[in-house]
């Protein structure tokens, strides 16, 4: 199965009645309590799959594990609460890792409001972890919202944390930029700009898995299509197109604003000093994806084409 | 570090303070909500440790994963709410595998009112499932709280779910007993019986390490020893001795009931057609274990000694 079946062929073990509002396509389950909403997400780093030991060290390990969690509840414009931990270690548990380890965890956690409050610990042949992280919103942001005519913004330049794992290829860790290594190893969630938002925005999605995959889930959950400006896209100094649009792992959040709440945000903006950039527009009809380049020209993107943009010319 | 180090060294990242009632030191973690408590849990189960899949089919794997976090809301008194599931896995999705092992997961939950909500699924050279379990209570049941006199049971026979790996080096599958495979591979939490004793129960925990380990914790929870009459253990037909008293994994219920309110629990246990044995009673001074024995011997049991129970002579 391709991950997009996969979460399909999920949806039928996911429950979707009574209070449980959104589980399936969206950044956290969001559940209906009292007068608000908790947030419910889980995040799992795998030893060779999500990191590696060469280049990661333990206390950024731990504030990435603690980023990749928290960047879910930013999209949803919550605010964490609680976070349970489990590690799989084929080591023996000593401080001389574990300190570091837990240290980047838990101040990145507590940067953002969230309390470290439980885990579990188990052998294991390889090395993994696993953060369940607990929000709370009166208002959840979700993917399923955009409408046509918003305006779509991202917060940050991307495509610096994927440059990491070109740079990292040829140079040593000393020559690498500052920003690049930051990015990748200790990514920063956008819980401020999240909570910000959630009045005034229609969608919003954390870029996870690259720009143009992400967008197109929202546009997928809110049944639009959207046209990029190539023009406007915040392409890292450091980075490639190809990186700012399919590189992974930015955890920006990527947002809609209908016309009449521009101003809001701009209001919101200078006010809380927060940072983003406007990069094009939802548009009528299903799911799909377009490029608007310098001249003006109007290139199609297929979802299934996402791996293939590399091939894309520079602008 | 050992396990018993490892717990008293997460103590300083784990964070007691505010609406967090407890998180070191319990089945879960518990925190004040409004007018009641979230309880919070969340188990790891690692190929070749905690199964192996010789003997292991996806179904029973899912009904085990579930049973595990399960067992720790029954020691709370808990309603179990909702789940998230992370999936880490070396082979591709396929429905061939992951349609029992959801259906396993998916039913157990469900059996006891939990529901499905969430997950993350990751590449992974090894498999590994991780479930995070949150439930409800208006009266959680503790660890700590156990009094001198209080009487002591346990809900279960003892030592059938280990008795499973000694049988299963000897045997083939088809020729071990039914409930032998059953306690190990398909555990019933003990929910309803958990959440009937809530208000009468001084203390509790789920015996997922072995009847004296965590007993042990629970008198070490609680300032408190315990006096076992060997002659009351509960014994499964298909366990040893040791494998009762030490082997893991029985996911049976260990409370204690203060003598005046005995008889509301055999009220209770009538009603609601609950079973549970009278093993033992607790006394004063600090996290000593006593056996007492047929003739009345009373044999003192170290903390660090559980390991080697295998040599004590049968009863």
């Amino acid at each position: 199965m391709t991950e997009t079946e996969w979460i399909n062929y999920l949806r039928k073990f996911l429950f979707q009645r009574e209070q449980v509002l959104a589980t399936h396509n969206e950044d956290c389950a969001v559940i209906k309590y009292d007068d608000h909403y908790l947030l419910l997400t889980t995040d799992a780093l795998v030893d060779k799959v999500h990191f590696r030991l060469e280049y990661t060290d333990y206390y950024s390990l731990g504030c990435k594990l603690a980023s990749t969690n928290l960047s879910d509840i930013a999209a949803m414009g919550g605010e964490p609460r609680w976070a349970l931990f489990s590690l799989g270690s084929p080591q023996p548990l000593e401080p001389s890792w574990l300190d570091p380890l837990m240290e980047g965890l838990v101040t990145t956690l507590e940067n953002f409001g969230a309390r470290l409050v439980g885990g579990d610990t188990v052998r294991s042949e390889l090395l993994f972890l696993n953060l369940t992280l607990i929000g709370e919103t009166d208002k959840p942001l979700l993917r399923k919202g955009a409408k046509p005519g918003d305006y779509i913004f991202v917060s940050k330049e991307l495509g610096k944390s994927s440059a990491f794992l070109r740079y990292i290829k040829e140079f040593p860790m000393e020559e690498i930029p500052t920003p690049v290594i930051e990015a990748h190893l200790r990514p920063t969630p956008e819980i401020k700009l999240g909570k910000a938002i959630r009045y005034i925005a229609n969608s919003a999605i954390d870029i996870s898995d690259g720009l143009l995959l992400d967008l197109y889930r929202l546009c997928w959950a809110s049944g639009v299509s959207a046209e990029l400006d190539i023009s406007c896209i915040p392409i890292s100094p450091y980075a490639t197109l190809e990186e700012a649009l399919s590189g992974g792992e930015d955890y920006a959040l990527l947002f809609t604003i209908p016309e009449e709440r521009i101003e809001e945000l701009y209001n919101i903006s200078s006010n809380l000093n927060l940072n983003f950039y406007y990069i094009g527009k939802i548009t009528k009809n299903n799911h799909k994806i377009f490029l608007i380049k310098d001249k003006g020209e109007r290139v199609e993107l297929s979802p299934q084409g996402f791996d293939h943009f590399i091939s894309l010319p520079q602008p």
